[in-house]
Parts: structure tokens; sequence; C-alpha cells
């Protein structure tokens, strides 16, 4: 029979600011015995992309790894793979950023490895049409997708390549087998043997790209993958049975392309679900199951840009690094370029089967990492405006050296960013509470095959409590007109009237001096009846504090008793918030939000529910402050209230 | 009731190279009294597209009508968009080039009409996500889009405007209402009337944009729209209906966007068929009507790109305009770049109700100008490689005085591409026969509607006779080896036994010198058996000449009779071929086709069964013309023979 090529690529990645004990274990429990193991099988050839955190972790303190990928580097085993530094998903950074990162990635490798690459790891294989201009000029000659995008194209078979092109700029593209990524390493070899037989018949090589974690980091494969001897045997079965394995390379220098493609954007097939909403996601999984097959290619999931309408957090995190990338690409500055090149890692931009954008560390590293990126550069002062987040209503920026604002008048002249710049921390780095499909449906899930997705996920204590949604995000100066009866209670299960329409809404505003004014004429409801009410804000920033002076007015002539609750949500950790009168203190008591005067200062944590690898995680966002005044105005009388944020010994 | 607002852009458009006879039609039957209607009305405020050819025929051919369109200008009646000047699909062509031609029309409008447009019409609708970038980049804040890209982004009210960008670059999109497409100018006004109230009671805006020819030129359109009154009595209507008129940057100016969006890929829904073959368009067209309708946004159609796979002949034209295009960028020059962008007009690149691919005067003006821009640079002499078209298989280039060629290895080493530069034309621009959608069922058609879509539509005659189809592209010195019965009639019909293996295979090249050697150990099966034979052939550019020198190998010890027959593709108008003995007359006797010593020379007319507005059309697509020998081989023995292409007086 003839022999079957195999390509196989595996891709290792630990986003930047993700715990130093998960990659220690990343590499005890995977990386490394995954290397030793093949590393005894020297005729076995494959490609291997690390991401850039995890070349920078082996430089500090996997030395070993580190010369072992050398070693089978130099012998030719191993192709060694780029694609951008930092891990991120290349079509949602700008094209100077993508070829910026991907000849980092080049750079580091032929430094410290002596190789170029010519193949790239597609962050999460999101694809869009326009990305071979990019990968070319980057000197990138093949990335490997799934077959999903083929099938989307229309393209039958998935067992060879295809060359595409944008602009003339020349891309071989790889289909990855989505059988084999289900096969390898969770069935025995029996399975994957009389698969490769299915290929080999077809005349068709097998590619495979897939997670490397699954080799021992994925929940039970340690077991599996070593102990158990699944890779050892599975090596000395690729030597039995006529497999030869090969590079990419290796592959593209002997054969040309099985044929021309353009394929439409496309990510594999569990990306294109996670990110549709849930009601969208019900739609979409039964229009698949009962179309037959030829239709597949017309089926296509979602779009990933729609994350940032997903999520409104990962679109904020989104345009905020457009915003410093903007200020870099200008700056020409080298260091504020790796800057923020960590912060575009992909992780904290969307939501699977991972946290990712849920887990608050991921979020605080971006965000770090983009304050850190403008304290390279020169230093922005003052007020101005710019419609940072191309929603076509302009919000209102401020640089300070302390701290940085981002004020949005077209909803609720909210804060939607607090930086504070010692820490290089956005406090305003929360998360709302949201529907996920696997809220709903737990045991229907999402996803297949075994290992994480046959593992049995079960709720966790105090789960049902959080499966209450949030109808905004959880900026800060929110302005609430609560009914009188709402108790703490009430308010955090989102369980209250809100009497008001200042929450969501456009606010005027206009920069007076140091101080941004900010007006709305609303209504409240009180009664059965509207009332006219106007609230004007004026936030202005000083040393080392942040003022916002809140002012209540009663348009009509009847008097009025009003709940005045203008909501805040900060980020601390759980437990670094302690409550004394109408004081917060939080970090460590470096900062405090004041609210002299109101009649409560309600606080509590904010909490999510998300799914990740092993099941499900309650996650501490930060919390929400809300000082509370009632408020009794006399007809067209006036009522006026403060909230301080400050560091220690300010004020 | 509140006055609905209405916005209304019109598109007109005739292609570079379209013959003069249309243009004056277009402008008597249509784009005049189209004008000259509304110039009476001018509270009816509406927005006006121009594509390059119209403005720079009006103003050698129709300065009263240009003189109406700056007096509507400067009264602020019309809003004049933007967008690539001669009509390109702009995601098809290099960002540059983009760019490029974007701001052409820019300055254009600037310069004979005193205003900046900030919108642009969007050629054919096609989308691609990174169009922000290039359009913003460009100066356009704006662009209208059909209702189905909006679906495939899930978006359910098209009834206001969205935002949209693309890193970073923002950019105003308008959906495009299909039923008002329906709707006008084909309808009575008691529907529109009864539509717009619908559309006032949801709270949201009229939007339209479609194609001025509906206006006029459309069959049947004249006597309806203006000799039965149609368009007067809708401005009336318009009037006394509480419709206000707005422009887009008035409307633009006054509300921010509705919502924020990401789109896919897409065009018209029509388009997106169009771009599919007949058995995909099929499956697709049976899902949607089978689907729900809240599986609209999952169900996608084609990709425009995709024209490139459907037709050779268009993806041929892409690569050689992208070939011309990096010379042009290199060579900075001005006026090399202005015949490269006629050359990039959209209209022969794709194929739908219009003529489009199919129309060869529309080709011929695009490689006229392509030529043209070559021209106008440095002179590029002799051989070379270069993968053209990315198919991941170098193609061999040569460039002269008289003639430029592309010849292909991987494909029967055949000639794609013969430049006759004296004429600045493509010879070998010619069209395969392959199935279109619409030789099926012509009953069911594609699209719907009124106007060209219900015309009864009936097959000329002679058509039967050309649902035959090709096999391959029709390039030169493809090399055939026919069943000794084959009549021209059977070849023509592709009805015969092909014998060899030569005609879509590979072979293997070298340039020696000034000629190009090619050669193929290959196959022809006589009598049940397979024989190994030898094709070799040497191409030679000389001055005013190009000779093909062919040599055919027994490589079996028992001798062999076979009839070698290499075909070549080229274009001439009907009648415009002459043939006497061994030898064939083109383009009134400039140049000729010799194959001494050939047993016969068969030649036929190159015909396709296309659709149009009116119908279907047959086109003459030049000539077939196939030198026939009639070999007998000793065992181990050679044969040798030439086919010349020369100017006349020359040899």
């Amino acid at each position: 029979m003839n022999q079957l090529r195999f390509l196989f690529a595996v891709h290792c990645h630990q986003p930047v600011g993700n715990f130093g004990h998960v990659f220690d274990k990343a590499f005890d429990d995977c990386y490394e015995p995954f290397l030793n193991t093949i590393a005894r099988h020297p005729a076995f050839k494959f490609a291997l992309h690390f991401s850039g955190p995890l070349w920078e972790h082996m430089e500090k303190r996997r030395k070993e790894c580190r010369a072992l990928v050398k070693e089978l580097a130099g012998r030719g085993q191993v192709e060694l793979l780029g694609g951008g530094f930092y891990e991120p998903i290349l079509c949602i950074i700008p094209e100077e950023d993508r070829i910026g990162q991907v000849r980092m990635m080049n750079r580091y490798i032929e430094e410290n490895f002596g190789v170029t690459p010519k193949g790239a790891w597609l962050a999460e294989r999101v694809w869009e049409p326009h990305l071979p201009k990019s990968l070319s000029r980057a000197g990138i000659e093949y990335t490997l997708l799934d077959e999903e995008h083929f099938h989307y194209a229309g393209v039958k078979n998935i067992h060879t390549s295809y060359a595409t092109e944008d602009e003339g700029y020349p891309l071989r593209v790889f289909p990855i087998d989505k059988k084999l990524r289900y096969l390898i390493p969770f069935r025995p070899l029996g399975e994957i043997e009389a698969y490769f037989n299915d290929i080999r018949k077809r005349g068709g090589i097998a590619v495979l790209g897939d997670d490397g974690e699954k080799f021992g980091l994925w929940p039970g494969t340690k077991a599996w993958v070593y102990e158990e001897g699944w890779l050892e045997n599975f090596l000395k079965f690729i030597e039995e049975k006529e497999v030869r394995t090969m590079t990419f390379s290796e592959y593209a220098a002997a054969e040309p392309p099985g044929g021309k493609v353009y394929l439409p954007p496309a990510s594999y097939e569990e990306m294109m679900e996670w990110v549709l909403e849930p009601t969208d996601l019900k739609t979409f999984k039964k229009l698949k199951q009962e179309s037959p097959a030829e239709a597949r290619r017309f089926l296509r999931g979602g779009f990933f840009r729609d994350f940032f309408l997903k999520y409104p957090e990962s679109n904020h995190l989104h345009k905020r690094m457009l915003l410093t990338s903007k200020k870099v690409r200008a700056s020409g500055s080298e260091s504020a370029a790796t800057e923020l090149y960590k912060a575009q890692g992909n992780d904290p931009f969307w939501h699977g089967v991972f946290g990712g954008l849920y887990l608050p560390h991921l979020r605080e590293a971006a965000y770090h990492h983009l304050i850190e990126a403008e304290k390279r550069m020169p230093e922005e002062t003052g007020w101005r405006m710019e419609d940072y987040d191309q929603d076509g209503r302009a919000e209102v920026l401020h640089f300070g050296d302390r701290f940085n604002l981002i004020v949005k008048p077209s909803f609720g002249g909210g804060i939607v960013e607090i930086d504070y710049k010692p820490l290089s921390r956005n406090l305003s780095d929360v998360l709302s509470r949201r529907p996920e499909a696997y809220h709903a449906a737990p045991e229907e899930g999402i996803g297949e095959g075994k290992s994480i997705h046959e593992l049995r996920k079960e709720l966790p204590e105090g789960a049902e409590d959080l499966l209450r949604y949030d109808w905004h995000p959880r900026y800060s100066s929110l302005d609430h007109f609560l009914h009188p009866a709402t108790r703490l209670e009430d308010f955090r299960r989102v369980d209250f009237g809100e009497q008001g329409d200042f929450v969501n809404r456009e606010y005027s505003h206009a920069v007076e001096g140091p101080s941004l004014q900010l007006e709305r004429d609303g209504s409240v409801w009180t009664d059965g009846k509207r009332r006219s009410i106007t609230v004007r804000k004026r936030i202005t920033p000083g040393p080392g504090v942040i003022t916002v002076e809140y002012e209540v007015e009663n348009g009509e002539r009847e008097s009025i008793s009003l709940v005045f609750a203008p909501e805040w949500n900060l980020f601390a950790f759980e437990g670094d918030l302690t409550v004394s009168g109408r004081e917060a203190k939080l970090l460590e008591g470096k900062l405090s939000l004041q609210a002299p005067g109101a009649d409560e200062l309600w606080t509590f944590p904010l909490r999510t529910l998300s799914q990740s690898e092993e099941g499900y995680d309650i996650i501490h966002q930060g919390f929400c402050l809300l000082p509370v005044w009632r408020l009794h105005l006399s007809g067209k009388g006036r009522s006026q209230m403060a909230i301080v944020l400050a560091e220690k010994n300010v004020r």
C-alpha cells in the first residue's frame, strides 16, 4: 500500500498575564513530557508552535526545554512555526501590528534557533480574506486552517493543500482534519489506523494541527497520554504502519497545491458557534442538524468580530487597544510597541470553552500593557473628544499623571474606564452578567468529542443565584433613580424598579476648564406619573483624585421624593474592599471611594458564572459600589452631592 | 403622522469599452430625462453617482447634462457620491489602487462640481470587512450596502444606519431596502405608499440605492417611467405625502447610527447566487426555501472572489491585472495608473444577468488598457518566470516589442495570453463554453421582481447547439491526439475521443536562449493500449513572429499512427478570418497563423450562449484553429512540425 503522508503541527500557548503556576504545570505535565517523548523517536517529523509568552518563560525558567527544542530544530525533526508573537487574532489588530508581531516572532526564532519560519500558526484560526497580504508581507508562505474554512468555500477534498491569494500576495493553506482533532490523542490507535486507511485510500494526506495542551494539560490527558502510554504507542504505530511524517515545508516543496481556493471569514466550527447569542446559536444548531450534507457550505456560523457586539467589555478592550496602537504607531517607540503587542494577545477578547474574557487576570494584563505602552510615549494631558469606540458618538477622554478617564456621554454620561497609572491598572475592568448558552442547558453544552466536552460538568453551589442578568454594562457613574422600597439585595439581583431614564441614555457634554460637564433633562416615573428631572454632573480630575459632583434638579412645581443612586463598579480582588461609613477602601487601602453625606453606601461583589475546561467557574469580577441619597426636592428645587475617588493621603 | 425620511441614491454606470451608441442611448432614454424630470422638483433631494466613464463621456458629448448636474449640486438638491473612478470591485484590486481610484473620483468631483464627496457608491456592493480602512483612508465617511449584508450579520432593523469599522477606521453604512428596489420604479404608487407607511409606523427611514438604468434603459421602463408618467407622479406623490427627502450626509449629520455592526463579505442577494456553480445554486435555493426566517442570517450564498474559480477567464484577467498593477505601483507613472484603473472596471470580471464577462468588447477593453499601461512604463523584454496566477506553479512570461506571451507549463504547456502590442490587443482573449444555471431551466431563471426578470426569455435559434461544454479553457498550443475518425464537427461539439494526456497536464520547461522549451513524457491510448509518447515544443518569439516548433516522439518499439492536433484559439471578429491552404489570416490580414505541412487546418467560430437584460445572446468569442497532422511514427521515431503566428510581410 502507498505510504500515507502525515503532517502534524502542535500549537502551545499560554496567555500574557496567566499565573506562573499555570505555566509551570503546563511545562511539567505537558510540553516537556511531550517533547521528551517525541525526541526519542527522531524519525517522527512535526511542526511546533510556541507562542511568545512561552518562549519568554522558557528563556527564564525552562532552559532545558528550550535546548531540547533547539536540538530538535537543529536535526530537522521539528519545523518551528511563526505567528503573531503574543498570539493576537490577526484580523482584529491593525495591519502594521500584524506584520510587526509576525516579524517579531520570525526574528526571535531566527536569533534563538537559527531557522526562519515559513509557516504561521494563525491564532484561533480566525481567518479573513485579506490576511494573505499581511502574512506574505511578513515573510510567511503557509498557514493551517480548519476544514470548516474549506467547507464554507464549497471545497470537497480536505486531504491536500490549497493556494490562495489577496492582492496577488500568495499563501498556501492546509486544511486541518477535524476528525483527527477528535481522535488524537483521545482514541485508541485502532480507530486512528482505520481513519488513516480511509485517507490513504482516497490518495490524500493527513493533516492535523491542534493544541499541545491536549497532550497532558487537558483534564485526564496526563494519565492517558503518558502514564498509560498513548503517545509512546502512537509514535511506535507511526513507525510501524507505513505512515510518513513530513514537515509542512518539506511537503510544500515537494507538492504543488491541490487547487485554488478563496475562503470567506471563518474559524473552527466551535468558535463560529461561541460567538453567537444563545438564541441564535439554538437556531443555527437546529438548522445544521436538519440540513442535508450538500448544504453545509452555506451554513456559516457567526463572524469573529461579533464578539465585540456580544460582549461590550471585549469591544471596549478592542477599541482601547486600537487607540493605544494609533499612538504607538505614530510614536515609533519600539518598547511601547512591545507593550502594545502584549496587550493584543487574543485570550481576553473572546470567550468559548476556556475562560478568556471572563478571567480578570487576563483582562487586567491587557490593560496593564496598554497603560505601560502609553507610559513609554510622550504624555498626553487634559480632556479631548474622540469617538474611540466608533459607534458614531463622541466620547470624552482625559489623560493625566495619576488617572486616565474615558467618559461616554451617549451612555448615561458613564465612566467606561478609569486607569490608575501608578499601578497601570484599569479600575473599571469588571464584567457584567449576561446569558450564555451553557447557562440554559448545561447538558447540551457547546462542543463535542471526548476530553473537555465529555466531562461531567456540574453547576457549583451558589450558581443559580448568578443567573441574573445585567441590563447594562457595569460602567461607573450610572445614575439610577430607585423605587424607595428597593433593597441592596434587590439591586444586586436586578430585581428592582428603575424609575429614571438616565442610566443608558444620552447626556449633553462640554469641557469647561479642568472639568467635564454632563447634563441630561430626563424623566423619573413615580406614583404613575412622569416627572421632569435634570441631572448634572461635573467630573474634575485633580492631583491623585477624581471628583464627581452631582446635581439633581426637580423640573416640576410640586415637590418630589427620590432615591438617587449613582452606580460605580471597580475592580479589586475578593476581600480587598473595606467599607466604613460612606467610604470604601480598595487596593489594600491605596484608593478610596467616598460619598460624603450619602444616606447609605451599598457594596457587593460582582460575580459571574462561566464555563471553563474543567467545569463551571464562579469568578469574582470586582465590586459594585452604590451610594444612595434619599432626596426630598421642593418644587424646582435642587440637591447637590459628590463622589470622590482618591489616592491614600489625598483629601 | 410623523414625516417619513426617504434617502434615495441613484447609481449610473456604463463600462469602460462599451459601445458609443449604448452611451448615447443611456443618456437619451434614461439619464437626461431622469435628471430633467427631477430638476423640476427642486425640493426632492437625492444622491447621485455617475461612474468615471460617464463623467468622461459627459465632458465630451453631454455638456448640457453635466451643467444640469452642476446646477443640482450647486443648489444642494443632489449629493454627489464618490467611489472607485472606473467602478472597480474594490476588494479585488490592490489597496493602493482602491485608494487611488476613490481619490481620483473625489478630485474629479471637487474640481468639476466644487463639492467633496463624503459617501461612496460601492461597485456591485461587493463588501469585505477590511474595506472601511481603504474607504476611510480615501476620505469616505459612508456607503450604501444591501439589506442582505445586514441579514448575514443578524441585524433585524434595516430602516436605520449603522456604524462599522476596521482597524479603527470608521464607516457609516446604510442598508438598501430590497423591497424598495423592486417597487421603484416598477409598481404603482399605491403599493409604494403602503410600504412607506409600514416603515413610518416602525419609526424607520426608507433607504433606496439602485441602478439609474432602471429609469428608462431597462426594457420597457422608458415608456413606463416617462411616457406613462410614473416618475412625475412619484415626485408629486413624495411632495404630497409627508415624505421628507434628505441627502445621506444631511441625515448622517442629524442622526447618530442606530447601532454598530460587523458585516461579513456579501453583495446583493442575486450576486451571491450568480457566483455559485449551477448545482450549488440549486442546493442553495432549495435550502433558502425550506428554512425558517430566523435561519436567514446563516444562509450565506457564494463569495464574490469565487468568480475567479468559476470562470478561468475572469481569473486570468484578474491575475494579469495584478501583474500590471505591481509594475505600475513600482513605476509611479500616473498615466500608466490611469490606464490600469480603466482595466479594473468591474464588468468583465463577472457574469450575472448582464453580459459582463461574456462580452468580448468589455474584456478587450480591459486587456487593451493593461497593455497600454505597460507601454507607459520602461519596457521589459525577454523571458522570466513568475507564478502570475498564484496557483503555486510557475508560469513563463515573455515581453517583447511586438508580442507578449504567457505560457502555462502546468496546463499543457499552453499559451494563456498572446498580446499583439501594435493593437494593444490580447489575441487569446476568448471564452470557453460552460454550464450556466439558466441553460438548464430558463423558466426558473435567476432573480425575481418585475422589469428584467419577468420578461419572457426565449432561447434564440441555434442555441441548443451551443449547450456543449468545453472541458478546458480555450488556451493556445494545447496538444490533442485525436481518434482518427474525429471530424471537425465532432471536435467542435466536444464529441470526440481524446487519446492523449497532454492537453491539461504538466510539461517540464526551461528557457534556452531566445526560446522556451517544453516537454512532456505522456501517453496516448490507441487500440486499447497505452503508448509512451513524448511531446516537445519550443516557443521562439522573433521580430513580428512567434514560432512554435513541435516534436512528437514515439517511445515504443512498435510503430504507431497518430492524429496530432495542437489547438489554438484566437480572438477576431465574426467574418474576420480567411483560410487558404494551411494559413489563416486574422485582423483584416494583419496577422496570420500558418501550419506548413499540416494535413488539414480546421477552423470554426467560438460561440457562447449567455443571458442578458433582454434575453439570451449568442456571442461570437473568436475562432478555434486546429492544424491536424496525421502521423505515422516508426518504432522510436519522431516527427517535427511548426506553427507560426506572424505579422503581415513577416516570413
